[in-house]
Parts: C-alpha cells; structure tokens; sequence
C-alpha cells in the first residue's frame, strides 16, 4: 500500500529528519512501507539516525573549529548524501573521479573538487567543459597535467580553478612540497585560463595510523611540509585562499593545525570496520562516528553444523582489508568470504547459528569499495524503508 | 567517422569472426573506429582472438568428451557472449544470481541454470514467473527451498525444473550426498508443480588445486559422491537426466568421469591470474586457455624514481585473490593496490618505468569479481575496439 506524500513528509518531519530531508526531499523516492524484510539481499544499508548523527557531529565540529568543509564523496557517489552534506554546511564535496564530477555538478551541489589526477585528453576536455556549466577545481600535480588543462582550457573558452596538489608523504599523488610545488605553482599562473586557488595536501598514510597518539605525530608530520610550501608559495608573491586536507581519522587532529582551511574528511559519514579499529582519543574502537553503512544478507545454505552461509560474498563486501565484517546483534559468529556470492557465518565458543532463510546485517569492512559493488542504497530508520538512493556516480557516464 | 554496417561485418568476418559475430551482430554496438588509445581508464578489454580460441577449444573438448556444455555465465555477465557460447554449442548458461536469470532470459538464452540457492520469497516468485516465459532451472539444496518453490510455481501455474545441489565437499551449499539428496530428490517427485530434471554437484574446493594431479584427486573424491548418490537416487526410482559439475580447473578431469553429463566450467573464456598458477597438466603455468581480460591503466603520477602510480585501484581489480595483476609487455614491474583509485608500479631490478601518461595493460588476477566491477567490456582485436558489450546482468534488475 502506497502511502502518500504528506503523509510521508509528515512521518519524516515527525522522526526528526528534518535536517537529512530539508535539501531535496522531493527527489527521495517515496517507497510502498517497506521494511528491511521486504527488501532483496544483499542489500546495502545507511541507518538515518546515526547517518544523521555523523552529518550533525562533523557539522558542529567544523563551525567550532572555524574551518570549512568538503566532504569526499567517493565514500558514497550518491547527489543525495551530497545534498544533505551541503545543506548540514559544507561548501562542496570531493570527488575522485571525472564521472563523479559531472553527476555531482549535474545534481546541482557546488564547490566540487577533483581530487585525483587526471591526464588523457579525453577526460579533461570533459572537466573542461564541466567548468564551464558548474562550480568545479581540479587538482593537478605535474606539468604535463597543467599544460594539456590550460590548452583545454581555451579550446573551451573558459578559465579552470585548480589546486597544487602535494605528497605529503603518501606517495601516490602530487607534487613534491618546498620547490617543485612553487614552480608548479608560477606554471599554472602563467597560464590566463587557469586560475590557482589553493594547495591540497591529502596524508591518506596517516589517516589509518592505529593509536591516536600515533596518528597526530604522523598528520601534523606531514601537514608541516604543506604549511611550509604554502609559506613559499606565499613568499613568491602567489595568493592561495583553499589549504585543503584531512581525513576521517585526522579530522580532530588536522583541523587545529594552522593554515589548514578546509577538510575533505568523507568515510565518517558511514564509518566501518577498518576505520572503528584504529582507535579513538580515548579507547581502543574508534568511536567519534557511528557505524551508520550495512549490508543486509540471508542464510541460503545451513547443511553443516556450527555454520550458516549467507548470500553476501567478494560481489557484496568489498575484501581489500584485512578488517572483517561485524556481525549485529549476533555475538559469537565469526564471517568469512567465500566466494562471488557467499559467505560463511562460523560459530565461535558455541554461539547460536543463524537457520536457513534468517537475515543477518553486518557493518561493512571498508566502507568506499562497498558501496561501488551497489547501485543504490536503502535509507532506513530502524526497520521501516524510508528512501532508496541512487548511488549514480558510480558509473562510467558515457552511455552504453 | 562511423564505419557502415556492411563495412563492419565484411571487418569482422574477414578478421575470421564469423563464429563469435554470427549469433547477434546487429547486437553489437557500432563503434567509430577507436582504438584502445581512445578508451578512458580504466577500463575491461576482451581480446577477441584469445576469446575465440578458448571458446572453440572448449566447444571441441565437451564435443570429443560426448559431454553437454553449460558455461557459467557468473564469469562474464554478458548477454552477448552468452550468445557466442550457445552458438558454438553450449546448451546454455549458469547463472548466480535472479537477476542474472532475468538478463538472460530476456536475452533469449535458453537452458538457465540458477546454480546458487535462494530462499526469499520474493526472488523464489521472480523465478517461478521466469519459468513461464523461458527455459530455467534451479538447483534446490533444502526442503525449505522445495516447499517455497513448489508454492511459488502452483500461484505461477507453472512447472518449474529443478536439479537437486549436491555438497560433494564444497561446504558451501547444497544437501549432503547419499540418504538426504535421495529424501530430497523424493520431496521434489511428490509436487506437481516441480520436475526432478537432474543432480548439481560443483566442486568448488578442487577447482583450484595446485598441481594436475592433486587436482585430479580432489575432483575424482568429490564427482564419486555425485555418482554415488544418483546411483540411490537410480534406485529409488527416480530418473535424472543430468548430472552438471566441473570447473575451469577440473574440465579435462570431470570430463572423463562416467555419469557427468554436462560442465558448467565458465571462467576458461576470460581465464585469470589465479587460474594461471594452478598449472597444468604438464608445465607449471596452466596453458589450456589463454588470458584474455585485460584492465588498460595509464599512469597519473610518477613523481618518485621507479615507481608509478596508476588509475586502477580496489575499484578496477578484484583484490581478493594472492594473485597479483600481470603486466603485459613490461617486463620487472609489480603491481601492488593503492587504494580506491590507484595502484603503483614499482620497478624491481632496475626495469623501465613507464612515464606519466603511459598506459599498461594487466592481466586480471580474478575474472569474475572485477567484471562485476565494470558496465562494459570492449571487445578489442589487437589495437582496434571492435565492439563495447553492456555487463548488463550484473546490475538488479529492480527498477530504480
């Protein structure tokens, strides 16, 4: 039985959503009531309440800190988290991908920035082009990529915002810091169709250090080699307003470092596994987020004792981490991959096995990777559906 | 500039096609003529000499073995090379999952085997309904399964086929061999909706046995518990027509067993990495396929000496399997993970490095989970891009 649309909004409005439905609540599929049981498995899952609470959290916590804020939104690819993520404050979001840019900008969300480097032509004609029609930044790292985007550029008419981006030691992406940054920094002024408008500094090495002590020494290590460049940079006569960092794991560390402006902080709004592990500033779980992303499997095979297999394998939960999935409200089991579409829930010191046709609900191991195995997630405040969400900019945006 | 169809299909046939263009090329997508150069990374290419080969090698062995052929379809995903397989013998195809089923179905593959259980209502409704509109079987491990299907194919006015799975030592699904499959197979006899048609025995756990003979062995164990029980099965009085197991690993040695009647042996068209330590029947590299899935990378950074960083991270490669990606061409370069987005590159004993903007081609080290990964696979003949097929069974079919 579908339930209509007042009284729809007036059952989101009276649950306390009205900050996580304020932006687009339009856009939210109204569903027939579902319950979790209603839905097929596996299934990805975002619990509203703490969703809710995260967004909430890293809002405040921004504000206080006086630092601006954009989410990564390759934790989700999802406009409508990205949505709410501007409407709770932040000024745009991260993206990792151009496809994930153009669904961003054609949701409307502002301020979007490409964190990854790009260098076919291809692609950055098409950031390019996105430019032109909404309110991007990409970071580059090389000369080569300054160049082929400053051609671009013109062969679109337009003047392209872009970031130096160093390695801070994470050694995958950028720039070195001190000298090569300022010389990459004098390339793009050069240049009348672009315009520099910050330096990112990503310690993604930091940002799983085990041990809050740890991780601030690791974070303020790194971001020292940013601040130095910036004052470099600064000294050769070169404005840059954005000093853009942070991760979910840093983002009480980094935001009280000076000369950092914004963070790009994104898996907190789901939280998993990997990340509860590295600790928090008081205790050994993580617990500044709440693990707020599951995945929604049934047992389909029970023939062995002591031992369930569920419909969610390598296709449901992304297994990059060594972290495994923890299973809700089931102590004493114990989750192993095995295979495309299976897992094994073993029984640990005698636990109670789930039987045959029982749902389990896991927090996911490595939240990023997960949700790029799903097409959309169910929006659920305890076991009522609220919403289904198109995880959109996931894909590759050519058509097929 | 597009290339006409006639020019196409006189290209394909005369660059000895015929066999893999005959079921469907007006299926194909018609593509400008593009090359791999032309193709944003990362993406899944198909070499399509390596493909035909294996898909003729194959079509002849299961043709001399006197052994049906019904590939697993879980390996690619694919409508289009669903066709090819049947056109060159296949009787069908395996699926994993409902949606697959649907996809293939609705592609007009006949003969679908579901080879995974399911329980859900809804998804036991979904394929009670298929069954009334295309050729399907399921394969049913428990009573449970037996009672929700008959229900469901009784409300369908439908008579639903059905192999009983057998666990011959996977653990993973399916009822135990001898007196339980025989108790099973007499449930499935008593319902007017469901027909016995024949046995599932996969044998997962030897799929993947290093060395031919240990493999051999494991296999053997594994298909006499198969046999055995449709002897039991012979004895009550119940005739099964088929008897399905075998893997890529296993298809010379089940092929052989007296009482298999078909393979469902399927990653063989893509082969992999992992398969490719598992050796063969003489040499230590398993040979009897060629490695035709491929990721195409290009370097995004290359700021430290020998060391690269490419665009292909936890989202381009399956990371589940020991194996590592295999670089094409360059030589004394490893592949590690870097996260999402990248992977890097590193230069042992000195080897070139390749330079920002390069591309790199790997071999997969898990065929079906990173197909999954991806929308399209482009159906490549050397240099040139001949085709892009739609992964479309990968998706849930559910609308958004």
């Amino acid at each position: 039985m579908p339930i209509d649309r007042r009284e729809f909004l007036a059952a989101t409005l009276a649950t306390g959503a009205a900050l996580a439905a304020a932006p687009s609540p339009a856009a939210d599929r109204e569903e027939r009531v579902r319950t979790k049981d209603d839905l097929p498995t596996p299934a990805l899952l975002v619990d509203l309440d703490k969703f809710e609470a995260n967004l909430k959290k890293m809002a405040e916590h921004c504000q206080r800190a006086g630092r601006a804020w954009r989410p990564h939104a390759k934790t989700h690819k999802c406009p409508e988290i990205a949505r709410r993520q501007v409407a709770a404050g932040a000024k745009g979001v991260c993206v990792a991908t151009v496809p994930e840019a153009e669904a961003m900008v054609a949701a409307g969300i502002p301020g979007v920035l490409l964190t990854s480097p790009i260098v076919e032509r291809g692609k950055i004609a098409r950031m390019a082009a996105l430019a032109g029609k909404g309110d991007v930044m990409l970071s580059v790292g090389h000369a080569r990529q300054v160049e082929l985007l400053a051609q671009a550029a013109e062969a679109a008419r337009t003047v392209v915002s872009v970031l130096v981006d160093i390695d801070v030691g994470d050694r995958r992406t950028g720039v070195l810091p001190g000298e090569p940054a300022v010389e990459l920094a004098r390339l793009i002024g050069r240049s009348k169709h672009l315009k520099l408008v910050g330096l990112q500094a990503y310690a993604g090495h930091a940002s799983h250090v085990v041990g809050f002590e740890a991780r601030d020494k690791a974070s303020r290590l790194a971001l020292a080699k940013a601040i130095e460049t910036r004052d470099l940079v600064t000294k050769a006569g070169i404005e840059t307003a954005i000093l853009s960092g942070g991760s979910t794991g840093t983002y009480n560390i980094d935001s009280t470092i000076a000369g950092v402006t914004e963070l790009q902080s994104g898996s907190f709004i789901f939280m998993d596994a990997d990340y509860r592990r590295i600790g928090g500033e008081s205790g050994a779980v993580y617990l500044d987020f709440q693990p707020a992303l599951t995945v929604l499997a049934t047992v389909v095979s029970a023939t062995h004792p002591g031992r369930a297999v569920v419909d969610a394998g390598i296709k449901a939960l992304a297994t990059d981490v060594a972290s495994k999935p923890e299973l809700i409200g089931r102590p004493g089991l114990e989750y192993t991959l095995a295979g495309d579409e299976f897992g094994v829930l073993a029984a640990i010191e005698g636990a109670a096995v789930p039987a045959l046709g029982d749902r389990v609900e896991m927090i996911v191991p490595h939240c990023d990777p997960t949700v790029n195995l799903y097409d959309r997630i169910y929006a659920v405040r305890g076991p009522r559906v609220e919403a289904t969400w198109a995880i959109s900019a996931r894909r590759e945006s050519e058509k097929l």
